[in-house]
């Protein structure tokens, strides 16, 4: 809007300039015209960049409808709290301190549900305490004479303040109530500070719990009712949707290794936005803990119970990371320019690709045991298949021996690998994929510890048992684990 | 304090209960004496806990001296804000509003100046523009006549807190003004709803600004004259630490690797915390991007200009973490149980040793360079003398083949190595060590990219070029590198 208007002015001053003759005008000011130029391109570069920050917000609105619903909550909160000033039974009923509900709404509504809820108790409760506090010094303070209270006052301000202040630094005081010791500092201040004025202390003191009270039961009736967004939904979503991109990013890397290169131009960016989802997982844990966080205030919803295991989603996501730390290093086995042999590619190409497509299906099937919050019947079963890919791929690792040093091959084996083997392969041709291979072997370590994780959430959150039939005979032709081999891979890992 | 005064009551309760003769009150009493044992155990399991919260409260403000200050500080600001209540020229003067400096102080008093500049500045900016707004609204929604003006009210601040909260959202604007914009809401607010109500709103407004100017100053002036605390120096000082800790790390996992575990028992837990350094870097992404938000708005302080280029050390840190994901694939190998045949890694000990020990002088050299933000005239030869570390590693890599395959040893090289040549080795006892030095080698590489993002620094801060001679003695027994040598590590690297 602000451009538009701009634009306006402009048009209208050279129309004003340009009133009689405009080629003699234009002779004559060259130094107008390059000023008229400039200005142009100032206020079109200015009206530019409006334009792009409005369509970038457009965009994320558009993509992320969340975020508008949440805007929209916020002045319907806001809109009704101003109904208190209209209203005069209301507005006298707190005494003129409507005030104080429209500036708990503002400052109190959060996206989700949880971070509401926290910052409500907080308010409410720093309030409380601190008024019962300020009061009672305010009774200290009088009995103390008129000379000494200002120092009596000054001197428990600065004490509580400095104390309330030092709490919020302590991490795990913070997370629990750093909102409520700065509402604690700010209410003690004023009452304690105060109460040499107003003498209607109670009074004052009623009304204003009575005004934060009304404003927080708002914040909390809209956020519940109106298209509540969950901390702790958000959160689970979140890890589901984190292992969903671990497992593309497993799968894209291995593939496009082993591929040539290039070889499907049209769906490149779409291909690398998915080998690029790591990085997702590896940026959210600040994200995570502040879900986590806040979930455990939110009350039971949807699937969730008050006390679901929030906590456990922070050591799945710890995990997920520690599994994407395996997948950078992965990428930068594609990027690098160092390539091994074709050949040598192709002998461990069948193995790695295996393995990798059976980790990628582990991590997918645990985002949906996660997301449905069933206990998957297949995991074991897709945990054995990895750890039989695993050991295939140590196999192969091992008969790249023979490619190194053809003399050793054992005669019952020099058929098969006969073909390839015909020259000595030098070993730095080799590394390579070397690498790779053990950087899989190690992503397949740790997606066991991730299963633990899940399994953990499992037991802890208590997640129905999966009985889907469609699921069993899926799986029926696949080889039955005996009990130890999800223990396997890292026993197999050791003796490499 | 709470704990002592409970432990206090407990005791004096047991004493009323035994008020007579005890033995007869136990015998007759077990129940309550039951009741009394769970009733002190209950208090000493809390006093322990407050004992301990109230340690490391301790502990964390002898370890951190600043926190202490911060805390001090802010008492310290509170009890001069609370002076306006007592003298009464100051308090008339701003019409007994001076509860908004008060609220000023609590709300703006961030640990750094930067933060808090950011703080005072938003929220002078955003009253300012929302009283206006609001004023301005004030006067429309009065010319609409009575019964249109709760509606007109009503829906502007629906309206304009609706879109304030969206520009809350979006990213690039959230770094500039997210505390401005709630602010801007907050204001508007009150003064568009009690305009209906308060007919001096000129008056009003006027004082509001004043309190909150008063506050703003005296916040700056506290935070800046008592001890203060510097977001860019913070940063500064956080990358070069981080340095230190990616050397230190990267130091003591080569060791590690190569010497013989638990040699050194006695200082396990120091050399365990300098191993884990590289953790600290992994996760210092989302401080190191608030300081230097922060960092811009804080004027030249030190040897840091205004216009800091804050941002360059953004680039570094990302450029750190991404030599971290590198050690901390380092250290996996380490803790993986599977380990070389001792003497392969006898074999590449001394050149692996080589890389690391080079590595990490130049990332310390970098260090001292950030630290001192002097130019370093050692970082092309340290350079070099890493890249020549790695093209030895590479060739005791390529003369590991002869130990696979002892037929393909030179004729020149036969003596040297026939030592060990004696038998073949298996392949998969190279493999460890191998994806050990092919990490180190990624290292270099990423060390490079390091060197690369503190030059820019250096050039674009305008670091003083560094003619200390003690230094260049030091290294003039040293090869000096080609131009070109500097480069040398990526090819030498795709070379592989």
């Amino acid at each position: 809007m602000i451009h538009g208007k701009e634009v306006f002015e402009g048009v209208e001053w050279r129309i004003r300039v340009a009133d009689g003759s405009s080629e003699v005008l234009v002779q004559e000011t060259g130094l107008a015209r390059k000023a008229w130029l400039r200005i142009k391109g100032l206020i079109s570069g200015l009206a530019f960049k409006v334009w792009m920050f409005l369509k970038r917000a457009w965009d994320m609105g558009v993509n992320d409808p969340k975020k508008l619903i949440h805007c929209i909550k916020v002045g319907l909160a806001l809109a009704i709290v101003s109904l208190f000033y209209f209203m005069r039974p209301l507005y006298d009923g707190v005494g003129g301190n409507a005030m104080w509900a429209v500036m708990t709404v503002v400052v109190v509504f959060e996206q989700t549900v949880g971070a509401t809820l926290y910052k409500c108790l907080n308010r409410v409760c720093g309030t409380c305490l601190a008024g019962f506090l300020a009061v009672g010094l305010h009774w200290v303070a009088n009995r103390s004479g008129e000379s000494f209270e200002p120092f009596v006052v000054g001197a428990s301000v600065f004490l509580l303040a400095s104390v309330a202040t030092f709490s919020r630094l302590i991490p795990s005081a913070k997370s629990l109530f750093d909102y409520g010791a700065m509402i604690f500092i700010l209410t003690f201040s004023f009452v304690a500070v105060s109460g040499y004025r107003v003498d209607k202390l109670f009074d004052k003191a009623h009304q204003r719990i009575s005004t934060i009270i009304i404003g927080t039961s708002l914040c909390i009736i809209v956020i519940m009712i109106v298209c509540p967004i969950w901390s702790g939904q958000e959160l689970h979503s979140l890890i589901v949707r984190n292992m969903d991109k671990l497992a593309d990013s497993l799968d894209g890397c291995v593939t496009q290794y082993f591929n040539h290169r290039g070889e499907c131009t049209n769906s490149n960016e779409e291909a690398d936005k998915k080998l690029q989802g790591y990085k997702c997982v590896l940026s959210s844990k600040a994200s995570e803990e502040s879900m986590a966080n806040f979930a455990r205030w939110e009350p039971s919803h949807g699937r969730f119970n008050f006390r679901h295991p929030w906590k456990q989603y922070l050591k799945i996501g710890a995990s997920m990371r520690s599994c994407a730390y395996r997948i950078e290093a992965l990428s930068s086995c594609i990027n690098s320019e160092k390539q091994a042999a074709e050949f040598i590619k192709k002998h461990l190409s069948i193995s790695c690709l295996k393995v990798s497509s059976s980790s990628s299906s582990t991590i997918r099937e645990l985002a949906e045991t996660v997301k449905t919050m069933k206990k998957s019947s297949t995991i074991d079963l897709l945990v054995g298949e990895m750890n039989t890919a695993v050991q295939e791929l140590q196999n192969d690792l091992k008969s790249l021996s023979y490619l190194l040093n053809p003399s050793t091959i054992p005669e019952n084996k020099k058929m098969k690998t006969s073909m390839e083997a015909t020259a000595t392969v030098p070993l730095m041709e080799i590394i390579p994929v070397v690498t790779l291979a053990s950087i899989l072997i190690e992503i397949a370590v740790r997606i066991e510890a991730l299963v633990g994780a899940v399994k953990e959430l499992a037991k802890l959150a208590d997640f129905a048992t999966h009985d889907d039939k469609s699921k069993q005979t899926k799986t029926k032709d696949k080889f039955v684990p005996d009990e130890k081999q999800s223990e396997g891979t890292m026993k197999a890992f050791q003796r490499v």
